[in-house]
Parts: structure tokens; C-alpha cells; sequence
């Protein structure tokens, strides 16, 4: 339960970090710590994978915004992971030909992180606020073993969802993208 | 980290489950299940006796309110055992003769809750959200590992505390207590 907080003997700059290898599990950079993710077992990776495919299906589809699982964002003094972060259209970093980015200097629009059971949720809840007070607009935190989703908001305080039929909220802009309790957790089952 | 509920073949009414002989650790029940809470360890312990003792301090003798450790709460369909309730002087429930009643059928005005190294994070955030849904005002879950706390409002986003002289807030009525991270952290060196 406890973090992995890699150690070492003499602190790290930001861009000193960002200068290191990726590796797998990534490595998140939080107050000048560097802390391991923890490795994904089955019920993070097929929530994160179908997550992000539906949201795409629904977001990208209409060049509304785009999830990416795994994608390093970088801003203030730090440098996190989220398990899916979702950016509106406009807002994804792209290379003068029109591809995709490397770096994204910018926090998430939506973040969406999904507890392992070896994670520290401390963590996990610190990210999400530390997105929020970087204009993220929401956080879901989902738990697999509980069946549930705490959604955190940029202004008021965060609402449980448990019920099967409970309609998960999304940001304005991703209100076409409709997903159940019932439905997120059936991706388990599939 | 998995939430030891305990399981029986049938399903247990709120009445049922208060008649039954009190155990330690405590027993909850949420939502029809009943969730025995974690063994308090070193830590855990600690700060729940310093944090009751210096709340009481400067709240009980001023006559504003009372920190209890371990009191069992019962409200809306739940009956949970918060590490510290703070209950306003005048909401304490007395019997006739004027003594300290038994039982509690209300929700703490401010709650309390230390993190064990093999508790749920989900489910204390849970106790904590439905707490401030039957009319707490602040709820702080505090994490002795990673040396931070979680603050919960009834109306904003939750807010993080994590450096030594982060002044912790407290609700309207408590605020002639005055306590530091440093200094919340400072009772397990004692």
C-alpha cells in the first residue's frame, strides 16, 4: 500500500527528470520525488483500454477531444501520468506537419485515474487535485475492486457514484459521451 | 487494502445490526453490509488520542464542543464509527439526569479519519462524503505514511496539506483550535 518513492542520494530537477529514459511502469515526477506507477494488472488495463476506446468513439469521432492512456503531462512542478487523460480538440500539442506532439506541456481536460490494488490512493487523489488546481475541469477516480467512481470537480466537492444505473457526469464539452456505472464495470466482463 | 466486509447468507436490517453486541475494532454498516473497521496500530493510535486530547483542549473547555474517539454515529441508513466525531456542546446527546447519552443518531459536525496501512482509502471517503451529505461541515482524512491531509468541504473541493506550516482548517465553530501539519505530525516523535 505503501508509494515507491525511488530515492536517491541527491535531488532532481523537472527538467533533469524529463531528460531520463521512459521506462514501464512510468515514473511520475511530484516535489521533486520521483514515484513509480504501479504495474497495471487486468482490471486497470481493460478499464483503461475500453474506457478510452469508447470515449474515443463517441469524443474523436466528432474531433471533439481525444483520450490517450499513458500520456505524460508536464506542468507546474510536475510531471504525471494519468491513466487516461482527455484533451479537447483545439488543445492537443501538434508538430508543424499536423502529427501528434512528443511532449504535452499542459495538464489534462478531463483525468481519469483507475486504483490498482497495490496503489497508494493518497497519490493517486493528490494528482487529481493538483490537476484541478490546473484547470482541469474533472477527475474521476475509479476503484475495480469497490465498483465505484468518485468524480472530483474543479469547484464543489467530490459525488460518489455506485448505483448501476448512476449516469456518470463529464465535462461540458464531452457531453455526448454517455456511460452507466453498470456499463463501465461490465467492460470487466466482456 | 481490500475492505473486510463481512459476509452472512442473509441481508441485515440497520435495527438488526444495532442490536448486536459491540465488537473492537468496531463494526460498521453501510449500505446493508457490514464492514468491520481495521485494527488501529501505532500511528493510527497515536494521533487519534493527541488529535482527541488537544481538540478537546481548547474546544471541550471552552464549552464549543467535544472530540469523542470511536463514537458510534448512526444517520440516514448507515452506522459508522469515525476515529474522532466533533460534535457541537449543544448537539451532544444527553440523557435526563444530564449524562453523556449512548447512542448517537446524528452525523458528526466535523469528522475525523486516520488512514491504517491495510484500510480502504474508498471506503473511509465514502464514510466522510456521506458525512458531509447529512450535514457535516468538514471532514479531514489524514494520512500518517505520506505525512498529508485530505480536507473535505460541504460545499468546495477537497483541499491538501502537506507542508509543516500549512495551517489545517477547521469549521467556523472550531476556530480557536489551531493546528500545523508540522505539529499534527510532530505528536508521533513525542
Amino acid at each position: 500500500m505503501k508509494t515507491m518513492i525511488i530515492t536517491s542520494s541527491k535531488s532532481i530537477t523537472l527538467k533533469e527528470f524529463l531528460a531520463l529514459p521512459e521506462t514501464k511502469p512510468a515514473k511520475e515526477y511530484i516535489n521533486g520525488k520521483i514515484i513509480q506507477k504501479p504495474m497495471p494488472k487486468g482490471k486497470h488495463s481493460t478499464i483503461q483500454t475500453e474506457l478510452s476506446t469508447a470515449i474515443n468513439l463517441t469524443l474523436k469521432s466528432q474531433k471533439i477531444a481525444r483520450a490517450f492512456s499513458e500520456l505524460r503531462c508536464t506542468f507546474g512542478d510536475r510531471s504525471i501520468v494519468p491513466d487516461i487523460t482527455i484533451l479537447q480538440w483545439n488543445k492537443i500539442p501538434r508538430d508543424d506537419n499536423g502529427e501528434i506532439a512528443d511532449s504535452f506541456y499542459l495538464a489534462p481536460d478531463w483525468v481519469i485515474e483507475i486504483l490498482s490494488p497495490e496503489q497508494s490512493q493518497t497519490k493517486v487523489v493528490k494528482n487529481i487535485l493538483s490537476c484541478l488546481d490546473n484547470g482541469t475541469q474533472m477527475g474521476w477516480l475509479i476503484d475495480p475492486n469497490d465498483k465505484c467512481v468518485f468524480v472530483y470537480f474543479s469547484q464543489h466537492k467530490p459525488l460518489l457514484f455506485e448505483a448501476e444505473t448512476d449516469i456518470l457526469p463529464v465535462p461540458d464539452f464531452a457531453n455526448s459521451f454517455h456511460l452507466t456505472i453498470g456499463k463501465l464495470f461490465a467492460f470487466l466482463l466482456e
